[in-house]
Order: C-alpha cells, then structure tokens, then sequence
C-alpha cells in the first residue's frame, strides 16, 4: 500500500542531533554533541531508597491511572519550590501547575492549544530544535528572530510581530539559552513582555536549565513578571533529578492549562505516576537544594575547562564562543563565513563530534556560520582531547 | 488577556468519563463507571524486586535520556511475545516495534500522521472516547458506522466509505471492545480488511484488552490477517501489567513508524525508560503467561457475577446486555427508548454511576439508549449491591 502522510507530518525529518547521536556507534569518537544532563547528576541512592517505600506502602495508587493534571502533592510541591526559586508571582491565583511528560510535552501542547495550521510561532534564531519540531508538527510555522549577546533582538522581535499578524506563539529560552547559551537581560526580558502585550502574542516561556547556574546572579523569569497572564511556563526534572524519566511542568494561566489538559489526555491520559510520586518524595524528604549545587559544581567546573581549552587551543582570530554562566552549551561562530558545515565535516574526520548550527535554524534551509559544543557528557580527559582536535580542524583551515 | 485558542481544541471537550471519575468523591457512590484494571492485576512484589535491581545495575540507562523508539530489548521481547500470542504474521520483515507511552499516544501519533485538518476517521459507533478526542484534537471528524452483535456493520462501513473521500483511517477495537464488549467475527474481520484495502484506507487496530480473554476461543488479529501493510495494531502493558506507568506499543509498517517516531520524538522524546526496562524485565524473567491467567480467573468470576445479578434484578423486557468473552465492560441497552440519559441521572439518585452512552458516540450531539458497566474495579459487594440498585431504578421506570 502506498501511504499519504499528513501535510504537517511529510515535511518533518527526524532531529538531527538525535540521529547524530544515533550514528555515534565508533567509540573513538568524541562527542560534543549531545544534550544529556551527566548521570552522576542522577541521585540514584536517594531514588533507590524512596522507589523501594512506594512499592511497600503505596504501590496501586503508584501502578494504577491517574489524572490528566498531575499527581496533586507533586504539583502542589512544584508550585511552592517554583515560587521560592523565582519569585511569589511564579505562580499567581490565576494559575494552575500542570505536570506534564517532559517540558518537551509542555511545548507541544502549548502549540496545540494555540496554532492551526499556518499560524506562525515566533522563535529566538537559532533555537531548540525539539520545540521548532514541535511547531512543525502542529502544522505551524518558525519565524526566527536574530539573537544578540544579550538575548533576542527587540527592533527584529518588533519587526516580526509587525508582519506577522497570524503569529500565535513567542517562544522564548531566556536563561542559558539552547543551543547559544546566551542569557537574556532584564532589559530585554521587560522589553519582550511589552512587546508580546501590545501585539497580543502569547509568550512560551522554555526554562529546562534556569536551576543549572553556576555564575553571576539569576535574573527574574518572563513568568514572574508578567501581570497580564501573556506567559505560559515550561521546566522540568530532567536536568536535576533524572532525564530518563520524563517528568517535566507547567505553570500558567488556569484557562490555558484546562485546554493543555485536554490535549495531554488525548496524547498520553497522564505522566508515569510512580515517578511523578518519586519526585514528589525526592523534593520533599531529601536536600533537592544541595543536590542542584552538586551539580552546577559539577558543570561549572567542566564548562570552564572547555572554556580554557578554547584558549589554549582554538584560535581566536578564527572562531568566537560564548561563556555560559549555567546550562549545558557553548556555541561557536566561524569568523568570516555564513556557513560552517566544513568545519563540522573535519572535525568528525579528526573524530570529534560537534552539531551543526544549521541544524538549529528556524529556516530549516538556511547555513550558519555556528556549531554547539556540549560539556556535561564528556569526561574531562575527553574535553581535553577534543578541543585539541577541534584545534587542529581550525588550525588546518 | 483573551486568549484565542486553536480550532481543533475550542470545540473540544475533557472526558465525560474522567469527569465523572473525578465527580466519585461521595464514597457511598458505587461506581461501574471507571474502566480501571483491577488493583490485583499489579504484580507488585515482583515489580519491586526487578525495580531494586534496575536501580543497582543500571541506574545509568535507566535515569538518562534514551531514544525515541524505546529500550530495543524491550521491543524485540514485544515482538516475540506478540507473535508468539496472535501469529507469526503479526510482525511481518516490513514491521517495526515501537514503545509508546500508553496505547492512547499510539492512536494519537496515528492519527497525527496521516490526518489533515478536516479529514475522517471511520469508527465504530459507539466506541472509546479517548480515541475520538485524539482524532478531534487533530482537528479529524469522526465518523461513526453502527455496531452489530458481530461487530462493525459491513454494508454500513462500505456505505461510508463511499462517501467519505478524505477518509485516512478505519479505528477499530475488533476484540471485547470499549464501551460495548462486542467481539468482531472472523468473516467481519476478512470483510473489513478487504474494504479497507478497496477504498485504499488504513486500518488502526486498537487491542487493549486482547490478552484479557476468559471465554471462548481467540481470533486472529486484523495485523495478523493483512496482507497488504494496511494496518497498524496498538496495545498496551495497562491491563497486564500497570496502567499507570503508561508503557504501551505500536506494531505497523516501518514506513509509518518512521512517521510516528517524528511525531514522538516531538511530543515527549521517549517513554519513560525506567520503566520501559522493567516489562521488558519482568517479561523475561517472570511468568507472564501465569499472571495473565491470574487476571483473566478474577475477571470472568466478576463478569459472571455481574451478569449473574443483571439476571437477577433487572427486568429483561427493559433492558439488554452484551454478554462479553474477556475486557472489562458489559453494555446495556434500553429497549424502546433512543435517550438513555435519564437512566444515568436515575442511577445517580441511587448511587450507583454508569457511562451514558452519548458519552461514546462519534456524533457528540447525538443522544443514546445505552450505558457501559465495568466489573473490573467494583468489588464483589459493590457488584451485587449495585446492580441491585439499578435493578430498583429499572423496576421505577
């Protein structure tokens, strides 16, 4: 039989970094590509011992369904650590905390619940590729905004927003940005609320990372200021407890949740239960606090040495890379090209793997002159001997 | 804000089925409305045991990202078990296995990939809600064809067929199927295999509650009898296993899969892995087969105990009930009536909740004279006591 796929779905290709990934079978291979938290952020020990309690004293609420919003102790502890994280005004009377299957699930519904297909969601360029993916599955266009040091340009958001009449969606990494690791300042955070009021866009607020700062001092979310109910919140426990088992969150406007409600029933009826009952203890009986600083000990010391091995190694005159206060990514920019393809094509031929910029682009057509490079999977012998590679790939140019 | 949500979720409404589940909170309520496994269905010693042994030997794998396709051991012991249960047939060399999270995001993922917006999916008439809102959300109509005691109408379905030219899928529950228990024949199934493959429509086999035979013989899987890649065939660890660490999966053409794995990889990246090794653990190491039969022993001693006291207590020129051979549900219908609705309402008054069968219909406005019971979640007491009370409801009309 011959199948006839659906428009939005016919277009997609699967991510590029995942296959990536996939292809990464030569164990002489030194990969700098992926997106995975480090496992020793996984608390293994402490979740061992609370999986061992839920099995002995609550095992069928644990095993049986569940409701669509979340189990109601893990949101209610979502809620309050959110609120003192980042802010009272994190989660308002207005809002409701949804737990969802990954932040990946939040950005997917968020989509549903506000695009059919054509209208556009506006992107900082370059962004995460799972969530333009998301979009493009919703049948929705990515209209990419060109990033600054300090976050995303306002006179192009502007500009966008202008033209854009059917956008429906701002999505927006404010902190340690994927894959740029640029963080936006509080000027450009006010500016972009102002900006998504007066054109009545609503804001898709990604923070995967905002626990995982290892420098400087946080700076307030989009959602903790926002007094119109414009912000949609996405996060998760993947990068601080464990990634494997896909719990993530939701916080936003009552109204908007009981129309992700409805799409993640349809999509999945609810989050692995135990698990979401597993975070719910984790965050309540253990130092959830000192295990996060553990972890951005952790990242802070190996995103430094890659920084210092970009030093000794790459040329300067050659490739600029940001210096991430927290996250998971530095991102170089070939100097004097739109297009470093070739340079990703050397390094794997030195045996170093690094993910093309291009593959971050909301115009999936468009080249860039940039590439990511990841430093929580690698050890540090591997960071050493990678950068030295990637030396020579620049040095050979 | 206003917010101006998109079409394909404005018109969409929660479950009336989780909404009544989440309406039981008076405990004198007996209720047959959840479609729940049975608590006794959860083989918790052995989970707990497997869990502790994940934890100590590969807590690595287990916490950290994985990919979309899920755990491969997993699939090929899904693989193995499903031809080993339902034909060799059943996963063909042009076949993948996929692991979903629950059946439900299989039928979504489904319908996301052959679905436009304003396109059909052609299913039985009544049939299970979960399944029709996945197609709405889509922003798919659904299109019902009436049951028969044998199944799906066949002069009905090719009828429809007829004139649904944007028709893209067939969504059948072919065995003990939700909400009315039916079991479709052999000759049916060959009958709607050749429709199907006449007006170039594909088949989505939804078979949640296949292993949950207590009477009677199996028949062959519409996957096992295709010859033609023209279904895909969706079932789920739920009611084997747990329901509630949605582990489900999908066996279709690797062509589709592909298209489906894109879909997924957007919606939640994978399936909680964790869990994903623990069927793929305790299907190997323990005795499925036996607990199987555990389950199946519980269900048709409840089953018989239900339709026992239907005999009983309710008056037989009133009402009809299908008299299934596995699954958990037993359809009633009133005679000389199209609008059972005020059954349901008259149960309420007595405490004892049932399904309205409005609840199933693929037209949302359309009313109807049934209402689905469930045997699987009331105990024993709560089965006679509340068939009782249904009884005097009847004896009241």
């Amino acid at each position: 039989m011959e199948y006839n796929f659906s428009n939005k779905l016919a277009a997609l290709k699967p991510s590029a970094i995942r296959e990536i990934f996939k292809s990464l079978t030569d164990p002489t291979i030194i990969s700098f590509a992926a997106g995975n938290p480090s496992p020793e952020s996984f608390p293994v020990e402490e979740l061992k011992a609370l999986s061992a309690e839920i099995f002995a004293n609550e095992s069928t609420t644990a095993l049986q369904y569940s409701i669509t919003e979340g189990y109601a102790p893990l949101r209610e502890a979502i809620a309050a650590r959110q609120k003192s994280r980042f802010g009272e005004n994190m989660v308002t009377d207005r809002d409701t905390t949804l737990v969802v299957t990954g932040g990946q699930q939040g950005i997917e519904l968020s989509c549903k619940a506000f695009c059919n297909e054509g209208d556009a969601v506006i992107c900082e360029n370059p962004s995460f590729i799972g969530a333009l993916n998301a979009f493009r599955s919703n049948g929705a266009k990515t209209i990419g905004v060109d990033m600054e040091s300090d976050g995303i340009s306002l006179s192009a958001l502007e500009e966008t927003l202008k033209n854009t009449p059917n956008a429906k969606l701002l999505y927006l990494i404010p902190t340690f940005q994927n894959p740029t690791g640029i963080t936006m300042s509080l000027e450009k955070r006010l500016g972009v609320l102002a900006l998504a009021k007066k054109y009545g866009v609503v804001i898709l607020e990604d923070n995967p990372y905002g626990e995982l700062r290892f420098a400087g001092d946080d700076l307030p979310t989009l959602k903790s200021l926002d007094t119109d109910g414009i912000v949609i919140y996405c996060s998760s426990f993947s990068k601080i407890l464990s990634a494997g088992m896909r719990v993530g969150f939701v916080v936003a406007p009552s109204e908007i949740c009981s129309k992700m409600v409805v799409a993640k029933q349809v999509e999945d009826v609810h989050t692995n239960i135990f698990f979401q009952m597993l975070c719910y203890k984790y965050m309540t009986t253990c130092d959830l606090d000192a295990h996060i600083a553990k972890i951005n000990a952790l990242y802070r010391r190996k995103c430094n040495l890659m920084l210092d091995c970009i030093d000794k190694y790459i040329p300067k005159d050659k490739v600029e890379f940001t210096r991430p206060e927290g996250g998971l990514f530095i991102w170089g920019t070939v100097k004097d090209t739109t297009d470093a393809s070739n340079v990703v094509k050397l390094a794997i031929e030195k045996k170093v793997a690094v993910v093309p910029g291009s593959a971050f682009n909301c115009d999936t057509e468009a080249p860039s002159p940039s590439f990511r490079l990841n430093y929580s999977t690698p050890s540090d012998e591997q960071i050493i001997e990678g950068v030295k590679r990637l030396g020579e790939v620049f040095a050979a140019l």
